[in-house]
């Protein structure tokens, strides 16, 4: 990349909220009044004005340079803004990146309000909290989601989301260790393993980094990995119900995932940010097999079970059990990274989180869930009935479809081009996502509705 | 250390919230009625229960490994709980770990509630949001803080506070640079630069960990280090208004920094999370500063003007013009950590934020921030009256004072025990903060002024 295209490119270019305004203000540095927005559009500013003058001798982190293109979902929010300047007029329903469309139930909403206003009282104020996260929300996650499994109130870190707990896991393991990710699996493990520097160069032919254990998921082997031609790692990712292909593991599965991981000395990262999805006997979390707490964490998230997207809280439970090969507890580690890299999730929204866990707001939660999931079982109808191989959408909120022979990104553009609905294509998540597109089952159910009509006029 | 006393302190000690209570809930694995809390103090569990029975067969991260002791603020609140253990009835004031305890103005947290309110509703509910933050909180940070210093909005990059962003800006620059510190300055610096790896061992003699260079700044040099002695490090951490000294640097002193800076094409990062305490002419952004745009990047927080501390909320500023040595924005770097190891601060939180910059917030915050500035005026003006010889606070809520041939953590315990005043010992910041101690100006007035009384009748 030449360096004039490292400047005429915007740099911070945002993910899905914003539909890509170029404008920028103009300040005149002489005059003290107000400044005047002048519109402007980035692209036609004339090179002269981009001329670089100065370069620091620092240089650019060799593992930042390793990473390919943008981080998926800003590309597919890119690509639906360029689509919406195509066609200004087309009603774009956004089936892409898995962001929740539905409002929070109301007992949920009123405790973050509550806890806000009370802010501005003597009696209601608080500072920093415990960087874990408060007592009572601890205690509540233990109880409601590891009610018998050995979990407690002090194993539990609550944390702003689960993609900022994976990146603070890799701090904690660091660049020496080596990992492995089911294939596809979710951009955020492969690529925070790229920056810490765990990984080797991009394989552009094999389009895998090098170093990382790829564990094929596929309709062949149930998108359970063949552990037997896997090779050990140190760290393991693993995520059931499954993004993207909405395959939860079976009780005997992650059996023989714990063991291999034991077996091998292994770590699993077990992501369960969909467990609530789950109506079948299927284990919600890793700990309900046993020997789990030795050799697996796991990270789960409100996001898709109270509609926190923007909201932004979750958790990652670290059993005292799980211990490095020189006996030290991981959860040491960790506390240690969440009191220095971190300063605790927002009080307002903790108070969130605790109402979630009441009985009421436990209610509210499965009915938001319940709503996807009908979500999911009309896109999974609408594309069986038109003679696809459909996957995932039972126990998950994503549904994977199969379009054999032809590129991810191929379909994603045609079924953008024709039905202005943005999905994912399957390649984003790594090359055995080739092939499929994953559809989310997160729309208001109008919009659902409507692209499944129109999935039927350019597939029928 | 040993395993036993791994295992037999608790992994995740909190900083500030929890006083502490070590009883655990006790689980029943068989029976599935809501299990019974037995109240039993953790240090009694006999070693047999807490045995190991299985290692991974990871290697802990040796970054980790080099890290001293706990993070400074942890250790203070676990001083803190052991003294309230030993004197139960003693009325600890905290004025150690500079957290805020004003409410917040209503203005505020009315916008709190009411953006959370509305995320119960169809049209005011938002999900994942920018990760770089929403758009008119960018804009409205931009023309507040950086009117006429040409820094625009899309150079700023929304957090949630500055200590997370000192991380993911270690994880953007890796482990291949050298950094410098003010010494004292805040211990996050330090500390994240170990876990990145960019350091050596910790030099038990120096107090020092190897390959920092370490900026001393004391009463002789005005706080300002003498950069004629200063080796070139791609990375100068600064801080102005200073924690823990107090002291703000002159125009002219930050026009030093910028050409030693230029000179050595190193980056600063310019800590300028107490700006707002400011109220002489000295700079309050390191933009002021012509060339600056070049050579650094700026990190702010609303903890210390709208008593943000709980509700996490804070920026980053990232110039265009600031490029690695091979002619890389270092912004677009940043901005791919950002979407990948973060999801944007909370909606509900930023609503807050935008509060903070309306006139009436900003009216609010200043008054906030003079409140606190008044406290440091009351201490200033004790340990001033008792003979000592007293720094900062005029332009920062922290006095910095000093005791001559003592050391920091022996004045901390005698001052704990004599006066049962919590405060943080100067050796914490690094070896320059030796034999001084950091009083926050944190606090109820009414708390203040007795922490006073008690200091007058302790050094009298």
């Amino acid at each position: 990349m030449s360096l004039t295209q490292h400047l005429s490119t915007s740099v911070s270019s945002s993910s899905s909220a914003f539909l890509a305004s170029s404008g920028f203000t103009y300040r005149s540095r002489d005059v003290s009044f107000p400044s005047k927005n002048i519109e402007i559009c980035r692209c036609v500013a004339t090179p002269q004005e981009e001329k670089i003058t100065y370069k620091t001798k620092v240089s650019r982190n060799a593992n930042m340079a390793k990473l390919q293109a943008g981080y998926l979902f800003p590309e597919i929010a890119r690509r639906r803004n360029a689509h919406l300047e195509k066609y200004p007029d087309s009603k774009v329903i956004s089936l892409g990146i898995g962001d929740t469309t539905e409002p929070i139930p109301e007992v949920i909403t009123s405790a973050m309000a509550k806890r806000a206003q009370a802010l501005s009282t003597l009696e209601g104020y608080s500072g920093y909290g415990a960087e874990q996260g408060e007592k009572p929300l601890r205690a509540a996650i233990a109880s409601t989601f590891y009610q018998d499994l050995g979990i407690e109130e002090d194993d539990i870190f609550v944390s702003d989301g689960a993609k900022c707990d994976i990146s603070r896991l890799q701090l904690l393991f660091g660049s020496e260790i080596t990992v492995a990710v089911q294939d596809p699996s979710y951009p955020a493990y492969v690529d925070s393993s790229v920056i810490i520097g765990q990984t080797g160069l991009y394989e552009k032919d094999a389009e895998k980094y090098g170093k990382i254990e790829y564990m094929r998921c596929n309709p062949e082997n149930g998108f359970f990995p063949d552990l037997s031609k896997v090779s050990r790692a140190d760290m393991i990712f693993f995520c059931s119900p499954n993004n993207p292909t909405g395959s939860a593991a079976t009780r005997e599965q992650l059996t023989q995932l714990v063991q291999f991981a034991k077996d091998n000395g292994s770590i699993i990262v077990y992501d369960s940010a969909y467990a609530m999805y789950i109506t079948d006997d299927k284990p919600r979390s890793i700990f309900e097999i046993p020997g789990a707490k030795e050799v697996a964490l796991e990270t789960v998230s409100f996001s898709k079970y109270a509609g926190f997207t923007g909201v932004r809280l979750g958790w990652t439970v670290v059993p005292k059990e799980l211990l490095f090969s020189d006996g030290f507890p991981v959860a040491k580690d960790f506390n240690r990274i969440v009191c220095t890299c971190f300063n605790g999730a927002s009080n307002v929204v903790q108070a969130g989180g605790l109402a979630c866990l009441s009985p009421e707001g436990r209610n509210a939660m499965q009915k938001v869930v319940g709503f996807y999931k009908e979500n999911a079982e009309i896109i999974m109808d609408t594309f069986t009935s038109l003679g696809f191989n459909v996957y995932g959408g039972r126990n998950a909120p994503y549904v994977w479809v199969h379009f054999p022979g032809r590129s991810s990104w191929d379909v994603f553009s045609e079924i953008l081009e024709k039905t202005h609905v943005v999905t994912t294509p399957g390649s984003g998540f790594g090359p055995g996502g080739e092939g499929f597109i994953r559809v989310s089952a997160f729309g208001h159910r109008e919009n659902v509705l409507e692209a499944c009509r129109r999935f039927k006029q350019l597939y029928k």
